[in-house]
C-alpha cells in the first residue's frame, strides 16, 4: 500500500492512502498531484495539502463567500494565488460579480488543475475570468483603487508566498482596493503554525481599520483548524449585511448560520491576536 | 524515530512522533500513554486517541460546559466513560456543583491517567467526586430522576461502548435524570464517521424533545471535526442562559461567544441531521 504523509510540523502529520501519484516540477515548487482513496484526488505543494476533491468546498466557500456578501455590491474580484481555481469557482456565484482577476505566480499549477482537478478548476475558463501568471507583489505595484474585493489564496508563508504575508504587501493591496472594498486572506492554522498566524493577523491590523478573524474545519490542513482574516477601512465587516443574498448561492458549508456566528472565535484563538 | 500513527478510517491517519511508548492490557482494550513531542502525554485505546495534554481542554470545556451552564442549578452530575478525569474537574469549575458520579468500565485507564495524566485526572480525588468501576448500563438500571446533568464521555462505538451509543441507552439515561435534567453526548466526527454520528444523532432525537448538536475544533480527533449533542426534555436549550456564569469558569476554549453561536452548525452538518 502506497502512503502520503504531510509533516505539518515536524512532530505530527496527516496521512492518506494513495492509489495513484503523479509528480511534476515547475520553475518554483514540486507539484504532486495525488489519487487518495479517503479525499478523491489532492494537489500537494512542496509537501503540503492544498486541496483535495472532498473538502475543497470548505475552504474555497469560506475564503470567498463571507467578504463577497459583506460587500454591498462586489463586481471587480482579484484573487492573488488560487491557481487551482476553486475560489474562482465560488467568486462567480454571485451575480453582481462583472470581472474576475487571477493572479497565480506557477502556471503549472493552473495547467495540471485543468487537466487533473476539472471540479475546482472548471470556472477559469468563464468569460469574466482573466488570468496572470505573475507574481502577485508586481501585480498590484501597477492596480490601484480597482478593486471591490481581494481574497488571498496562498500557499504556506514558506517559498514562493513568503513575502505576500508582510506588512509591505498588505500596503499594496489595500492602495489596489476601491473604497468600501474588503480583503479576505487565508492565515494558517492557528493551533499549529501560531507564529505564522498571529503574524499575519497582527500585520493586516497594522494596515486596515477593521479586521475580523474566523475559522473554518478543514480536514486535511494542519490541526483541521483553519483561519481566515477579513479587513476594510470603509466597511463594518462585524455587521451581518446583506444576508438575503446567502441563499441563493448553492453553498455546502457556508450559510445564514455561520455567517452571523462568523467572528465567533475560541477563548485561547482570540487570546492569541488581541 | 518512532511514529505512532492512528487510522481514523482505513484510508486516513494522524501520525505523531513519540518519545516514549508504555502499554498496559485491561480486561477491556489495549492502553497506550505515549509521550509525544506534538502534543505531550496521550492516551491512546484500542489504537484510537482519548486525550492529550496539549488538546485535552478543548474536548473536555465543550462536553460540559454547555449544559452546565444552561442548567438553572447543577448540583448533581454523573459522568459515563472519562475515567481520564478531564470533564470530572471541568464540572468541579461550577460552584453550584454537589456531587459527580464517574461511572467508568475499565478501572485500568483510570489509575493509568492518576498516574501519568496528573493535569487531566487531578480532580479525581476531590470530596465531591465518587467514583464508580461499573457498566454504565447497568449502573443507571438503579438510578431514577437523580441527576440534574449527565455527560457521555465515550470511546468510540465499537468495543466497550458499542451499547451506549444506542436507544435503549438514551432512554436509561432520561430516566436517570430529574424533570429539567439535561444530556450532553459525544457523537464522533460528522466528517469521518458520519454514520455513527447521524445514528447517535437521530436515536436521541427519538428519546428527548430538544435536541441539539454543536461541534468543536479537536485536532488530535478525526477530521479536527469533533460534535457534541445536548438534550433536554423540558429546557430550552436553545435559549442563552445563565451568561453571566461563564466568566468564572477559568475556560481556555469555552467562551460567551461560543456560548451564543453553540448551535450554529455548517450547511452539510446541519443537512445530515435533518
Amino acid at each position: 500500500m502506497i502512503w502520503f504523509t504531510e509533516y505539518q510540523t515536524k512532530n505530527t502529520g496527516l496521512t492518506v492512502r494513495v492509489k495513484e501519484a503523479k509528480r511534476f516540477n515547475s520553475q518554483y515548487q514540486e507539484i504532486l498531484l495525488l489519487d487518495t482513496y479517503e479525499y478523491g484526488k489532492m494537489l500537494v505543494l512542496d509537501g503540503a495539502v492544498q486541496t483535495t476533491e472532498r473538502d475543497e468546498f470548505i475552504y474555497h466557500e469560506m475564503l470567498a463567500h463571507p467578504a463577497l456578501i459583506k460587500h454591498p455590491n462586489p463586481e471587480r474580484i482579484l484573487v492573488i494565488g488560487g491557481g487551482d481555481g476553486g475560489t474562482v469557482r465560488e467568486v462567480l456565484k454571485h451575480q453582481s460579480v462583472k470581472e474576475v482577476h487571477l493572479c497565480e505566480i506557477d502556471g503549472e499549477v493552473i495547467k495540471v488543475s485543468k487537466e487533473y482537478l476539472p471540479t475546482i478548476s472548471n470556472m477559469l475558463d468563464n468569460e469574466k475570468v482573466k488570468i496572470f501568471v505573475e507574481d502577485g507583489n508586481k501585480f498590484l505595484d501597477e492596480r490601484k483603487g480597482y478593486y471591490d474585493v481581494i481574497l488571498l489564496d496562498l500557499s504556506d508563508p514558506v517559498g514562493p508566498a513568503e513575502a505576500l504575508f508582510r506588512r509591505a504587501f498588505y500596503q499594496k493591496v489595500k492602495n489596489a482596493l476601491k473604497e468600501g472594498g474588503i480583503l479576505t486572506a487565508q492565515t494558517e492554522s492557528p493551533f499549529l503554525q501560531t507564529e505564522y498566524f498571529k503574524s499575519a493577523v497582527l500585520e493586516i491590523k497594522e494596515v486596515f481599520k477593521n479586521v475580523g478573524t474566523y475559522l473554518a474545519f478543514i480536514p486535511t490542513y494542519p490541526a483541521g483548524m483553519w483561519s481566515f482574516t477579513m479587513a476594510s477601512d470603509d466597511i463594518d465587516i462585524f455587521e451581518n449585511s446583506n444576508m438575503e443574498r446567502i441563499d441563493k448561492l448553492n453553498t455546502k458549508y457556508f450559510c445564514d448560520k455561520i455567517y452571523i456566528s462568523l467572528f465567533s472565535l475560541p477563548k485561547f484563538v482570540s487570546e492569541l491576536i488581541t
